[in-house]
């Protein structure tokens, strides 16, 4: 049996992105079976009275340097958004989230590119992703028919949906969550840790009992994320 | 010409303690030359308002299963101080911090043995570090010589020394710094980048184009640290 690993991640969070990336990367390697839940990350931060990282100025300022640096060492190439407060803020990713659980519940094959898309028009286009016109467009990019984004967005705001991200949330709190991404790792002998953060690839790996191979580039190119 | 890599480190930072010994062992395989310049990090968080991760519970919990999890990785051992609010906040650790720049100018030699011992009186025998007997016990651990340590005990608070840690503290903060270790890279090109953190050796490996050698436990296996 393969050891387990739920990536909780939110498409607000370009830290979240690296790793679900990685995690794909190394999904593909058959060293663990990965579950990939959104969460809302401002219900995170809300619980456990933490503060995003770039309210600290000098944070704010590293994490740009610093999504640099993991973009060439990824491969990924990572744009903060003009305004990050207000897309963080003022606009959020709830409904993004949400829209994540109703396509997930849609077909799940969708999930991965659907947040791959996400974060790409966060951060990487500077688009928005708080709007219904938003979502239609990920919905097409994905080669969702026109059919089944119009059930998606309707289901997006059922009680329902809106229960899969809070549950979601409030799994990973109750793992120890505060931040994203929030790695939960279930070895098949019953051990677990959890991590967080982006850059723990090569601690999972020991963990789990297996070579780091880096950030597994030539994947990337391969699959032309 | 080598790399150039400066470490701003302070012993009340585990994290710090992890990039030292890490550092030190890739620096053995010729990968750069290393630069140890102890700061007070205190000083750090009050200049740049930030916050001690203990500071938001649920970092606390984790910090403390991180640091059990990277104990193992890097087969350190660490173990957490009894009161650590108290051994951070109350007693402090800029004298811990003087004497290490006090050591530094008496002979350079004494300033890895130093750091490390007050690394294990803090974070790893649950011991004080703040009084003149915690730093003649820490000067005779590692071989002082009675009159060396005395010399050392007089010339830690006087304004030059204060000035080594008030510059380097300084310094790191211009470099933008916010917490530690703080971590500068400067490749012989010119191009430079700061990390911030003791899990980034993966990512200095490839600024520095040397291929990551993992945790090297096999080197403090030798060495006996």
């Amino acid at each position: 049996m393969l050891p387990k690993i739920t990536l909780y991640y939110d498409v607000i969070s370009p830290y979240s992105w690296i790793a679900f990336e990685t995690l794909l990367r190394y999904q593909k390697k058959e060293y663990f079976d990965l579950i990939l839940k959104p969460i809302f990350l401002g219900g995170v931060m809300k619980e456990t009275s933490n503060r995003p990282p770039a309210m600290v100025p000098a944070k704010g300022r590293y994490m740009e340097k610093d999504l640099d640096m993991m973009s060439r060492y990824y491969g990924m190439k990572l744009v903060q958004p003009k305004d990050f407060f207000d897309t963080a803020i003022t606009k959020g990713t709830l409904n993004a989230v949400r829209f994540l659980a109703a396509i997930e519940k849609e077909d799940s094959k969708y999930l991965v590119p659907a947040s791959r898309e996400f974060w790409k028009r966060l951060w990487l286009r500077q688009e928005s992703a708080h709007e219904e016109s938003d979502f239609l467009e990920v919905g097409d990019k994905i080669g969702l028919k026109k059919e089944s984004i119009d059930g998606v967005l309707k289901k997006m705001s059922s009680p329902s949906i809106k229960d899969v991200i809070k549950n979601n949330t409030a799994e990973a709190i109750a793992d120890g969550a505060f931040g994203a991404p929030w790695i939960k790792v279930e070895k098949a002998n019953g051990e677990r840790h959890s991590f967080f953060g982006s850059d723990r690839m090569p601690q999972i790996c020991f963990f789990i009992e297996k070579p780091f191979l880096g950030p597994l580039i030539e994947e990337e190119c391969r699959s032309k994320i």
